[in-house]
């Protein structure tokens, strides 16, 4: 492994972005949720992506601007983000829902002209650090089969909610809609595996298949529970409803209408979802209620001694841990290499880093 | 199978709960709430379980009161349901939830002190009905392994959402986060199949099983995915969020603490959430994009031609359709059987029944 100190790293982004002309108050908001992703683990939303970010601002998104509220009626808002980075529309949109939640007592923001905006959690989590529960969701490039179907026409389309705890604890669920993302069934192929997990994935005529190249191939992912008799209807209701909050709710493209994965000259307009929620509406207590909830859960006997019971964020929590520990963020010699590649395509000096 | 008219049978319940003690109006909104479940094909949440509810009221249920909000913060409030009838609670929240959403844009209500409210949908559906989104919560009795445990600590907790189309249709998903209902394997067992698929449920153990004796006899459900590697931390991670929304936000029982199923004597003090958004504070034309999201998902080309794909909430129109074309509600012998030792217990008079 090799770590680069987050300072370094952040940089190297900004002159990645800028040097293709994006603002740099723009590219600052990038770094910071791409930083936050690999941080956290979610390598496959980190700055594995940040070649695609690059090609997209090549492409069509504005490099410069500012959201825009189309309409806002009390707890509620219509954001157009204006076609800029997805981080900088999901930055303005999930302060807006703060501040409506402090208002209001919830923010139920829903934006459309947006691009992609990395892991939900990273705005979720900015609500969570004012001590309100926090929400996100997104539409994204149809990549999953609805049960029963042959044709992909759903996105990944992720639920995240993140809640505060007491000392810096949290409750921090992030999760794709289907039973796993692409990455896994990437790294599954990168390891030499022969076959993934039953329920992962489709081929190209969305029949099951265990056989990873048959899913990266053409093939899609499927729906959380994988199979109609163990509960895909479910996921892909899901999946559904995740679409009903962005695209249907924000009047931008939904479904199978989303423009395909890097398909970087059409503008994404994707449609996104944030939400806060201020706890102090309701039963006083919250946090240590929460608490309460998050330590009887990691207490629960294990069927397993070697795997303890875990909440969601705690496999996030550890790997922050980790980065912590090494003094900066943590990569493979793989993923050093694809930044290689952009520091040599795009002219930007490297940054440097240590082997642990 | 037989036919009950639904007034027949809405006054069979009305005569079961005042026997008891019940307050006509409160009983009157419980037989509303169970005949629509029997109608849209969830029997597992209709009749089948008015003798609980006789059970529980003679426990320590409220047999009269109305609920009473105890905070209100713009598009947010507060319940205690006073210990009354979970539908009368539920209605009460609902019409709460609606109200302030046509001021507010959203109403968020978290409810404490309440009972078993039958399906979700009954609830959510009353904000479609009037053109605003409606979703609810609830927590229920411990009979879920989280992910990794062997301790059943999280109620079958149902995420659910309505949203209105075009000319009376919808999207309405109404779903457990385990990967299926209790129900399910019970029915298994009543059609003598040896086996359940893998992912249903665990033994009393928390180790999985495929016998439905297991499941049922001290085992448990599973969260949707059913096993790790195939997503059943994002099961867990769901009904963790639903449970959050309801026990830990309201300040009642939550998780591993909520009173087990039918042990009618302690009050059950379970807690539920009600929302209703108010489309027009986004784009115009909602109904318009769902019926077209609505329209291409079930024109997807299916993978089996005979097996269509559905959209939440078809397969409960298809049998309320049944049900209307057969001029009341459907009934099996064995469903009858067990209404008819109802009549028998509580000497009520049985309604009268067709055969079809």
């Amino acid at each position: 492994m090799y770590v680069v100190k987050e300072t370094d790293m952040k940089d190297f982004v900004i002159k990645s972005m800028t040097k293709v002309g994006t603002a740099k108050d723009h590219a600052e908001q990038l770094a910071d949720c791409l930083i936050h992703a690999d941080k956290r683990g979610h390598y496959s939303h980190g700055l594995n992506r940040l070649h695609i970010y690059i090609e997209d601002t090549l492409g069509n998104v504005a490099k410069s601007g500012t959201p825009v509220i189309l309409k806002q009626k009390s707890a509620t808002a219509w954001v157009d983000g204006k076609n800029v980075l997805g981080p900088v529309v999901g930055n303005f949109c999930m302060k807006l829902a703060i501040d409506l939640a402090k208002e209001h007592g919830i923010g139920w923001i829903v934006t459309k002209g947006s691009n992609h905006y990395g892991i939900c959690g990273h705005y979720a989590i900015q609500a969570a650090e004012q001590g309100l529960i926090g929400m996100s969701f997104t539409n994204t490039s149809p990549c999953v089969y609805p049960n029963r179907s042959r044709e992909q026409a759903l996105g990944s389309n992720p639920i995240c909610c993140v809640a505060p705890a007491k000392n810096e604890d949290n409750f921090a669920l992030d999760m794709a809609s289907t039973t796993v993302a692409f990455g896994k069934v990437e790294l599954a192929k990168t390891k030499g595996h022969a076959t993934i997990p039953e329920g992962w994935g489709a081929d190209v005529n969305g029949n099951p298949t265990q056989i990873p190249e048959e899913v990266l191939n053409g093939g899609g992912l499927v729906s959380l529970g994988g199979y109609e008799d163990k509960g895909a209807y479910k996921g892909t209701g899901l999946g559904m409803m995740v679409e009903l909050f962005c695209g249907v709710m924000a009047g931008s493209t939904f479904g199978k209408n989303v423009r395909q994965w890097r398909e970087s000259q059409a503008p994404a307009n994707l449609a996104q979802c944030f939400v806060a929620i201020d706890t102090e509406c309701f039963a006083d207590g919250f946090a240590d209620r929460l608490q309460q909830f998050i330590d009887e859960t990691r207490d629960l006997k294990p069927t397993d001694s070697d795997k303890l019971v875990l909440v969601p964020g705690d496999p996030e929590r550890t790997h922050e841990q980790k980065s912590k520990d090494a003094g900066g963020l943590l990569y493979s010699e793989r993923q050093l290499e694809s930044l290689r590649q952009v520091s040599k395509k795009y002219d930007i000096p490297l940054f440097s880093y240590t082997t642990l």
